[in-house]
Formats: structure tokens, sequence, C-alpha cells
């Protein structure tokens, strides 16, 4: 079945997010979680810090000793320890007595507080304190953190690097993680070569090979490369040999709507095309079909069509292959200049964000990669606007908020 | 030498700045060039696109030929030869002929715009075409992206995706990179172990290995890291070899200001203390040392203050030694609560963007590692302000903008 009427896009995800599979899940070390997306809520088998714990180098006291005392009127207090990091005194302070302590060392039974060193004066077992102190002042108390038994990661996040922090403190050195969706990619058209600087005949560079390729790693999903010439039959068995070896397929190329074209058809023969033609510009040729029960993202083979329909489409569906919830941050620039669009259609306008503003790069055509090079965002332009006037504010998309 | 007066952190930057090496280069295919940062300008060694080519499946004609033709006029003209993907037409296109074209195929001489497949009918070798075309509609001209000799790349910038594809439309198949700055990371803290839930004594989880490892990953760095007990001895030695196998060298713990600390007190009697305590909250005892003409960044032992001292200070450092330009985007959002500050000191709140506003976490502790989770942004108070109101704009730091 052929769809005539281009579907927005906003739409198109919404039947593409529903036949992507539940991820499936592995053990790791924690030390090789970073960027993994976690698969298990995580809940505390600790409290951090597991003490009442001194937050500086100085001396554990009680804080009534030093009440009222100052440096003209300094506290005199006998050392009675001492604790270095890693260690933990077994005595029991009383009034009148002090533990030299370093920080992070678990507060002596009996203090209540800790002296900074530069407040104090020593001299052999004698401690002047030379400044009031309230109770538990310097001192990180046990479970400031979390307590033992607190959630404090939910599935579904990405583990960066406060995160994995976070998860060792919890006292874990294994997690259960979302496995990494591999992804078969078909790159289509018998004019595509790799790059050389003696192009003969009408060969092209195959430039989507590289950059289909590095968005896949950028999602955190696995990409295996594939190039096919524009024939149907052997179309037909790359895509069987993949949807059977991957947990989803993209195709680039071959997805014209005026008329059959070569991947769209084959699509069509082997299973469910659910949409075909998408009310985005660039990107309108994209295609989205279940075969073989998985997904397989049909791309324009013009690279930066391609790589719009990638970011509107295939980015989400990768993270949700894996587990990962992720919103991506948009802002709201003022436009240097006019932007004319059409009710009805969603543009991706390559552009510049200048400080305050946001600069629209002039280009016609789909196949300009330079200037996905040129811009660092876009503007969106919802389909219910007919464009943006001059100093109007818009929607932006910074490509480094895409990123996983 | 021991800098008694803390250094405003846009100052510290300067001096450390001053004091990492230039990087050095190595060649790598453009396979495997994915987020590497590039060390030479690139200029094109062919035309993008290489030829005029056909954007659209269609016909080749000359656009003369279509002048004040329509659906109810339809000009006609006689097939003469079909250009597949991949194929180019020895035969010159002549006033009143047409030559089938697939998208991408070199435009056949004579011809001057392709009539795209809809707007035409055809019956064995005759063809209407039912629309008026203006000269060189639906083709991409030679050049149309960039020329030969164009600069299109400059040195200094990482590859992303869409760099690569450029890179590989010039026709570059490898490319000089910077080579990734190896760093050696000494945790110290005899109390700190690895994650276990069994805690005895005075042990305390090491998630500084877990966190700053995956920073230095997340600057596109290579960590190697390693574990010292606060022993003055045993950390010169490590100092030593460290700095011997590795570009850069990274600490945690054992930077306190108000006394000698083991680490910096090494540092000293090892090489020059270019700081020690920067106006920086969370993050104050922070050094920086030239030892042996390497680099010895100094970080507390408390979370939260090394992630935010790595935030403002190594992770630039990082990217500079590996060649690369960028500037993190910032915004500005309307605070939800005020901020106090002090004037002279630059506060990194950790924050919360949401929708049009930034909501400053409530913490207190430089230990807290779940507000470094919680958050996803920096609100940074710079030394020059006493503080944010309620409701006033302040300058946010997505940590998204961090990352290379």
């Amino acid at each position: 079945m052929f769809l005539s009427k281009l579907i927005p896009p906003e739409d198109a995800k919404k039947i593409i997010f529903n036949h992507l599979k539940a991820p499936s899940t592995e053990i790791v070390d924690l030390e090789k979680a970073y960027q993994r997306v976690i698969a298990q809520d995580v809940t505390s088998n600790l409290n951090s810090p597991p003490f009442d714990r001194a937050a500086m180098d100085g001396y554990a006291v009680k804080a009534e000793d030093t009440f009222g005392h100052s440096e003209k009127n300094p506290a005199q207090l006998k050392i009675i320890d001492i604790i270095g990091a890693g260690e933990k005194s077994r005595v029991l302070l009383k009034k009148g007595e002090a533990i030299k302590i370093a920080t992070g060392a678990p507060l002596p039974s009996g203090a209540n507080a800790v002296v900074m060193e530069e407040f104090t004066y020593s001299e052999g077992k004698h401690l002047d304190v030379e400044t009031s102190l309230v109770p538990w002042e310097n001192v990180s108390p046990v479970g400031e953190d979390f307590h033992k038994g607190d959630l404090i990661l939910e599935k579904g996040k990405i583990l960066n690097p406060a995160e994995l922090g976070l998860v060792a403190s919890s006292g874990l050195d294994r997690v259960s993680v979302f496995k990494k969706p591999k992804i078969g990619v078909i790159i289509t058209g018998s004019e595509l070569v790799m790059p050389k600087t003696n192009l003969e005949g009408a060969e092209v560079i195959n430039s989507n090979f590289f950059t289909i390729k590095s968005m896949i790693k950028s999602c955190l999903a696995v990409p295996d490369m594939f190039h096919a010439i524009d024939d149907a039959s052997l179309m037909k068995d790359m895509l069987t040999k993949l949807l059977n070896d991957y947990d989803a397929v993209i195709t680039t190329g071959g997805t014209a709507i005026s008329k059959g074209d070569v991947v769209v058809d084959v699509a069509n023969e082997m299973g469910d095309v659910l949409m075909h033609g998408v009310s985005l510009r660039p990107g309108k040729p994209f295609a989205f079909a279940k075969i073989h029960g998985k997904p397989v993202f049909m791309l324009s083979g013009f690279p930066v069509a391609a790589m719009v329909q990638f970011d509107a489409f295939v980015r989400e569906s990768l993270h949700k292959m894996q587990g990962l919830q992720m919103k991506p941050l948009t802002i709201q620039k003022k436009a240097t200049r006019q932007i004319a669009s059409t009710l009805g259609r969603t543009d991706y306008i390559r552009a510049v964000i200048e400080g305050d503003v946001v600069r629209p790069l002039k280009i016609k055509g789909s196949g300009i990669i330079k200037s996905m090079v040129e811009s660092n965002s876009y503007i969106i332009i919802p389909e219910n606007t007919e464009g943006i006037f001059e100093g109007e504010y818009c929607l932006v998309l910074p490509y480094q908020s895409l990123k996983a």
C-alpha cells in the first residue's frame, strides 16, 4: 500500500514509535558502563556518606566546648588522638578533648563538630581553638547525599559521569543496561564510490556512508555499512539478510515519491510500508516500513535530506531502541531575517546561533552538505506557521543538543 | 611558591592555557576519524557535484522545447536514450529530443533541464511534457556544493557526521588529525575503595574514579586511572612515572589551601605550582603546576568540587591539547528564585532548565553528587555580581553543551 498523502512529521513519529521493539538488557561492569542506558532503577545499598565525616582537615571537638571562644579568648583543649584519612578512632571523645582529624575521616564518638586547622594553635598535646563552632559545623552527616534504600537513579537514564559516580557511591559495581541496537545500513546507488580524486564517468562519492555511519554512532548504536546497486532483486536479498542479522535497517536512496522506486518498491513487496512521504523540508521522500517484524527506515539519497530525516525520525527511534528517554534542549532566538514557509509543512532550516540571534543560512538544494558544516542548529518552522518575520522569536534546536 | 590570594577563574584559565603543549598529529583513515580533531585545512580536490546532475528522476530536455507548454498543450519529444544511476550518456541531445534520466546521473550534453516523471506521459519512444521548464530546473550544477580548490574545512574542527561527509565529498580518504592526549589520573585517599556494599571502618567508595575517568572520555582524551594512599614519597614516585608516560596528570584530593597538603606539597617540591586556590564555588582548593614540562591539574577530593573544577579548567585544556577550538553554547534564562553570591567569587550553581526558566537546586556541601544527576546545567554567577534576583535573567551553561 502506498500512501499518497504526505504525513506530518509528528504523526510520522507516533507511527514509527509504535513499531519499535522493546530493548533487551545485559549486565556490564560499572567501569565499562559510560554512556550506556541503565535498565534498572537503582536503590542504594549504602548511606552516602557512610558515616558522619570530617568535611575539613582540623580537630574533632564538642561544639559546646568552643561556645563564646575567639582568637582573643581561645578554648583550651587536650589532643588525645590523631585520625588520618582511611582511619577510624576507637577513642571516645569527652568534654575538654580534641582529636586531630583528616578530611573524609569518620567523626569520632562523642564529637559533634570539626574546627578547621587555621583556627587553632597547638603545642604538643595542647590545643587552642580560636573560634566558636555550631554543632555539626564542618561535618558531612551520614546519608547527607542519600540514604540506604533511597531510589537514586531511574531506569532509562544515560550513564554520564555524575550518574556513574552516584551509582558507584551506592555500592554497585555491575549494572543492568539496555543492549545497543545493531543497525544494518544499505547505501543504494550504482554511481557511488568511496572517496578518491580521479572520479570517472558518472561516479559520485558516497558521502552518506560517512554521515549516516557516524550519526548512528552519535546515537550510541552500532552501525554496519553495506552498499547496493539499484537492482530490486539484489536489494531484496540484502534486505532479507540484514533483517535477520540486525535490530533495524536504514537505507538511503531509492525513495522517490512520484513513481515506483527501487527501495520502497522492494519494502512494499516484503512487508508493510507504513508511510511514504512526509510534510518535511528538506526530507519529503522518507519512508518507513515494518518487515519481518523489524523497522526499516528509508532515507533520501541526498546527503542533507538524509541527515534531516535522520534527525527528525531515526535518532529518537535509536534512543528508544536502547531504552533512552531524552528530550533535546530547544531554545528561542530572534531570526536575523524573514523565513518563508508553507502551512502544513515543517521546515528544518540550517542556521547559526550568534549570541542573542539566529541566522538562517541561504541555501537551495538538499544536497548542499557544506551547509550542515557551516550551521550549528536547526530553526524548526512548525506546520501551523507560514513563516517567521525578521526579528521574530523562532524555535532553535542546537545540533549539540541532539547527541546522547 | 604558594600563592595566598585566590585567583579568579578567568585569570586561572589564562595561566593554564599558557602552559599547554601544542598537539602532535597523525594520519588516520577517514572511516576512523569520527570525533577526531582535524589538523589540516581541507582544500577540495574535486567539484561537488562533479558534474551537472539530475536532481530528480525524469527526462533530460532542452528547457526551450517546453516553453509555453502545459498539460493541455504538451510538448512532444522523442526519447533517444536512457541513463540509469551510475551511467553516463554518450549521446548529444538535440532540439526535440529527450533522454530518460535517473536522479544523480550526469546531465547529457545538449540538455539544460530535467522534467519530473509525473509531468510526462510516454508511449514507446514518444514523450509528452505537460509543463514548462526554466533552464537548469531540477539540475544540480557542477560545483553547486563546492568547487575544486575551495577551502571547505579549517584545522581545529571536530569531525562530526557533516564534516566527515564533506571531507569525503572532497575526495580525501585519509586525513591528518591531532593525537588524543593521554591523561594519567591519580586518585588520592587512603580511605577510598572500589564499589562494594560491605564498607568497613573508615572506607569510602572511590566515586571520583568513575566521574573523572568518564569526564576525560567526554573530552575525547584517553584516561588511565591510578590510586594513591596519602603518602608524600609514594606520591612523588607515582607522579614522576606518570609525567614520563602521559601528556598531562590529573590528581584528586590533597589540595587543602589552609595548610600544607600532600599533593600540592609534592608538586611544589617537584616543579612550579602556578596557582593554589581559585575564587570559585564550589571548587576553591584547585591547584595547577608545571612539572617536568607537563601540566598537572590538582582537583579536590570532594566529588562535586572536582567535577566543577574539571568543567571550569580541565575540559577546555584537554580540548586545546588536541587542537580543538570549541565554545560551549550558553543561554539566558530567568531564575525561579533569588541566588546569593559574593563579589569577587564565581559561583557554579547546579540547576535545572525548565522551559523558559531555570531552577537553581538547593544544596549545601560540595560532596552532594546526587545534585549533579538531578541538574542539567550550571547557572554561572560571575565574580562582578552579588547574586541574582528572582525572575532576573542569568547565564546558563547546559551540561550538554560542554561535551565535544
